[in-house]
């Protein structure tokens, strides 16, 4: 195999390209993939303040470093989830990447900050483990970027990631959730700019960028994740994608172009402040509000305490702002 | 297992129903089904004379045998496809099944009636054996279906079909193929309706109940058809649907519900006669006797022979009938 760009030796290949890199033409065209994508998508202006959401693994790193290798100014924030051992070492290696690059790197702890741990809250309340994991990574990052005076946050959903959220929602034709499956969410009263600059690269090509960048970065999956149904909607894109390279890149990158101006959201629900923390919302309580009271126990406002079925058919019909449901940080 | 009517002992369970069922309410069931679909999408009236597309496989003949069961006056049309022992052992059973009920089955052969066969066609021309094929029988069922004078062409179409063909379309965003993939598709001049009475009933069912029933039918998959796309599709449904029953069926009518009619087929281009056959076609002459006339070295009309670029790249770029492309009957 020879480097598509320089005819030199090829470190890897990219299928759906029908090509092969060397490595410094590798990075090249991984830059140049998320320049096209800020580009295309009007993700960052030069003088913006990015928070980026990190979690020690490749994808965040990868971005991170990207971020910084393209002018910007980019700041992380790691979130600690309380996962034992799997929490520790990502932290240890979030904070090596910033020491090791001298940038600025905040943590907010949500056993410290928010009174519980992501085992814990698995275990209470009505969510899954992912489900409220995902609900804490969006209110605390959108709170962090609002309190920080930052102009947008970046999350590393990369291609994989966004195919097998797609054929999910796909798959059951939730068109209020297709229709806000966009790499760039836009301000809103309260909920500041979202976007996701590594959407068109595949998570192969996340780990050999920061593999040969030389990031130390989490390998494992969080140990809670097993058996999780995104995963399998990831199975079942590879196995396509094995016999027909490309499909992922059709489907998400076909889906901007051609789906996405179909689907509409439904409706743009006004916010309000949470009457708990502030944090905007559709109700009287924000869903991070209400979860965090019925995982510890406590009660919201005044007035007769909601039962447990009360509760759960409140957190089915819900309607939260788009953002706050769309933006699954890792 | 017990039996979700009467508590009897069960012989096959449907797991996306969360049930089993004995031979006789299983059957009932099939029924049922096949009932729902057809007064849920109008596809058919108690007088209509229906031409069943008849392969010998076991969604064919099960079509067959629950329209005839239902009351419906319904007719089969075997197209003979010259792919050797396997066409012919087809052949021989949907005599058999039409001798032994002692309903009519007509019959068109494709190197008697038109010169060629698959094998041949797949190897000349420009088009794939599936598709030359695919189209080759759109075209047979809909000109026997007019020249008989049969109101409705019925398809043995199931729902891991429907749901393949769906996922395919869908990985790519082809919107104008998704608009049209309806279970019914009125008649228009010169293309007579069509309908899939099976869709809301999957390969197993339609394989379970051509057993109870002790249909003999085509155990063995066409032997060209290996490797076809639509064939990993059917298998990255199954692998979700493994672990999630249920979810082909909430793809493809959830598509039906919510889905379809957020697109729409971009044109209804006007349809004139072919020169060469009489059918209708958006161009001078249809995809049918273009393909044919590939396939046999043949000259279509007067004037200058167009060359082979000329003649892939109006396949490529061809507007067809919505109908003709949309009909795989197998």
């Amino acid at each position: 195999m020879k480097c598509r760009s320089c005819r030199g030796p090829a470190v890897i290949e990219v299928r759906r390209h029908h090509a092969a890199f060397c490595t410094e033409h590798f990075l090249t065209m991984f830059r140049t993939q998320v320049e096209k994508a800020i580009r295309r998508q009007e993700m960052l202006v030069p003088d913006d303040r990015v928070l980026v959401a990190v979690s020690g693994g490749k994808d965040s790193l990868a971005l991170w470093d990207v971020l910084l290798d393209l002018g910007y100014d980019a700041t992380g924030l790691y979130l600690g989830l309380g996962i034992g051992e799997y929490s520790d070492r990502s932290h240890d290696l979030a904070r090596a990447f910033a020491d090791g690059r001298d940038v600025r790197l905040l943590t907010v702890d949500l056993e410290r900050d928010h009174g519980y741990d992501i085992p814990t809250a698995g275990k209470r309340g009505s969510r899954s483990t992912c489900a409220v994991c995902g609900l804490s990574k969006r209110y605390v990052f959108n709170r962090a970027a609002l309190e920080g005076g930052f102009d947008v946050v970046a999350t590393g959903h990369n291609l994989d990631d966004e195919a097998a959220t797609l054929l999910g929602n796909t798959l059951r034709w939730q068109t209020d959730a297709i229709a806000r499956q966009s790499p760039v969410l836009p301000a809103r009263d309260g909920m500041v700019k979202k976007v996701k600059p590594l959407h068109r690269l595949s998570e192969l090509e996340t780990a050999a960028y920061a593999f040969l960048r030389g990031i130390d970065y989490v390998v494992e999956e969080c140990p809670l994740v097993a058996g999780n149904t995104q995963l399998r909607y990831k199975e079942a894109m590879n196995a396509i994608e094995q016999t027909s390279p490309g499909t992922k890149a059709q489907f998400f990158l076909g889906y901007l172009e051609r789906g996405m101006p179909l689907f509409r959201s439904e409706d743009r629900a006004e916010l309000r402040s949470c009457e708990e923390c502030g944090q905007p919302t559709t109700g009287r309580f924000c869903a991070f509000c209400r979860a965090r009271a019925q995982i510890l126990g406590e009660r919201l406002g005044v007035g007769p305490e909601p039962s447990d079925r009360e509760v759960a058919e409140e957190l089915s019909d819900e309607v939260l702002p788009v953002e706050i449901y769309d933006q699954a940080v890792r």
